[in-house]
């Protein structure tokens, strides 16, 4: 795989990985853009002990803008894109509009200074843009199994350069399928968040993690996939290395956790075979997922990764996909139980839902 | 306020509280209605901590029948609603298809009993329905103050049952509103849950205000909320017992919290004076919401209260209202870094939120 570093007519990193060691990728952005204006920052839910994310600059962002139009398309005469080149295999570049960023402005307190009920910081971080192929009308279950350990190594190397920042302190690559999640943009693309702040949801399982192994000397992830292989009640696809199943206490209507066999703190860990197998695996379960209803199912796809400073050797490494349609035409909302007590009602057993994601023909 | 429980013909409970003392709630429910069979269980989830509700027999659930069949009007003879009555003030009932409720059915471990890795509880719990009118073409936002006084009444009587029952842990009052959010039906009502466990939520905010207390001493809520009355930046609205604001990490693109001067566990605890102030504060922040974008607001109300077993002392009963909607036409979404990692993205700072909630005309 061929890495070129570019840069955007604004200042952003644009890269390509291309597949031929052999392609040149030299085509200058000639846009006239505006300088990017990055507002962000964090700001500190003392009831919560939680960061919190403020992109003021994020309103005016780009929505769903016709297919001529798109972005994230490599260029043409017609549309200068954000990708200069006249094609592409993967592209990876800073978002125009991030959550984080690394040139953000120094913040004003909100009270005095160093306040830890009302903390603010500048919103330090990275945001990547990650366009998986450059043909706009596809999707990332369409892929070749090839393109897709192409991806599983770009993911990779990301994690590897974004945990070298030294503010980073966690590296998320997601991808955000289908309108009916907030998806601004139709071409097949995930982004990449790097945190300056280890996340709730890692904190809370590693912190679960450290007092499970206090109390057992046991790892909580490897009890937990050790069961779940086991029993296999659940299991939608498993191989030599990894293993998806729908979790005991799904909260989403459809939910898949991907977990490699050997647990390992994140992405750069993989070995050549674990890489080797990944694609048929997430591939068998995407064609599960988009045949459930016998359409493109949105979905949300989330690499959980070890924070980059702490806790890597209690944390797994694992992939974790779900989704908030319920039904044919029925969508899963996060009303009152959800977003106000955090407490996840699921209209569906796992069990039933293990059966219906097997019961698909792929 | 006059108490009148009934019993439906599936043998629910059906409460009407009514501001005339001689209103006689007789009429009897005379449907054929099928028994209600709840298949409520909770699961555990072990990496988070947290237990999670599975309701499969709510599928069916009614999802936004013509006003004619509103099953939260009043019945008359072309339609037999929830409510038998001819007329009614305000009116509680048991939800058809509840998350949570009392008559629920034994459930099979899933792995060996005992396993706390993959613990398994029948759902037991309670769910209400709280009709806040019989009108079906208003809102929330536009009942009298005697009748938000009601509500409150109601809400806090509810309380007091429902944290009765052995197996409650949290009694939990909200609103819906806004098919944006899920709403299944338009008639102007809320629900309560009364929950077998602590929430999440909950929990986390205790755990907080406990370590805050052994560090400092103080209580976290009052010294947040002095922080804030003393600021002034982000309040919305004001008396003698209650204030409304923006909070400083606020999540959502609109998010306004109601909190009582002095500090309390739960809605029970309100003196005379407290809730005689409560409905003009609340109805100003509700049709500040409705005046954002000149249309209704969707948006999701929610009562904090103190476990009904532990930690009351620490607690603070308060209001959390907050909205989807991030510009007249755009909704907030939870994507990846919200649904994957809890971190949300917040397009707009809580100080311009305070500003433009300020700024509109009531």
């Amino acid at each position: 795989m061929k890495k070129t570093v570019t840069t955007m007519a604004d200042g952003r990193e644009l890269i390509y990985y291309d597949e031929d060691e052999s392609v040149v990728r030299d085509t200058p952005d000639l846009r006239d853009l505006p300088e990017t204006s990055t507002s962000s920052e964090i700001r500190y839910d003392v009831l919560r002990d939680e960061w919190v994310a403020v992109a003021s600059h994020r309103q005016g962002r780009t929505f769903m803008p016709p297919a001529a139009e798109c972005p994230l398309c490599p260029s043409d005469e017609a549309n200068q894109s954000e990708i200069p080149s006249p094609d592409y295999d993967i592209v990876v570049f800073e978002n125009r509009f991030p959550s984080l960023a690394s040139d953000v402005a120094e913040v004003e307190p909100l009270v005095e200074p160093g306040s830890k009920l009302f903390a603010r910081r500048p919103g330090v971080g990275r945001c990547e843009v990650v366009c998986f192929t450059s043909d706009h009308n596809t999707a990332f279950a369409d892929l070749s199994p090839e393109r897709v350990r192409m991806v599983l190594d770009v993911w990779t190397e990301r994690t590897k350069v974004l945990s070298a920042m030294p503010e980073v302190e966690q590296v998320f690559p997601f991808e955000n399928r289908g309108e009916e999640i907030g998806v601004t943009l139709a071409h097949p693309h995930g982004q990449i968040y790097a945190y300056p702040f280890v996340t709730p949801r890692t904190t809370r399982m590693l912190d679960n993690a450290r007092q499970y192994r206090e109390t057992t000397g046991g790892n909580l992830y490897d009890d937990m996939l050790a069961l779940e292989r086991e029993s296999g009640r659940r299991v939608i696809v498993s191989g030599e290395y990894w293993t998806a199943f729908v979790p005991a206490a799904a909260r989403w209507p459809v939910e898949v956790h991907i977990y490699p066999h050997r647990r390992m703190p994140d992405l750069t860990d993989l070995n050549e075979a674990e890489r080797s197998e990944f694609p048929g695996i997430y591939l068998d379960v995407l064609k599960r997922l988009d045949g459930l209803y016998d359409q493109p199912l949105p979905y949300i796809a989330a690499w959980h990764q070890a924070p980059t400073h702490r806790d890597r050797d209690l944390a797994a490494l694992h992939l974790e996909v779900f989704s908030v349609r319920r039904s044919a035409d029925k969508l899963k909302y996060l009303a009152g139980s959800e977003s106000g007590m955090d407490v996840f009602i699921n209209d569906i057993t796992p069990e039933n839902q293990a059966d219906l994601l097997r019961a698909v023909d792929v």
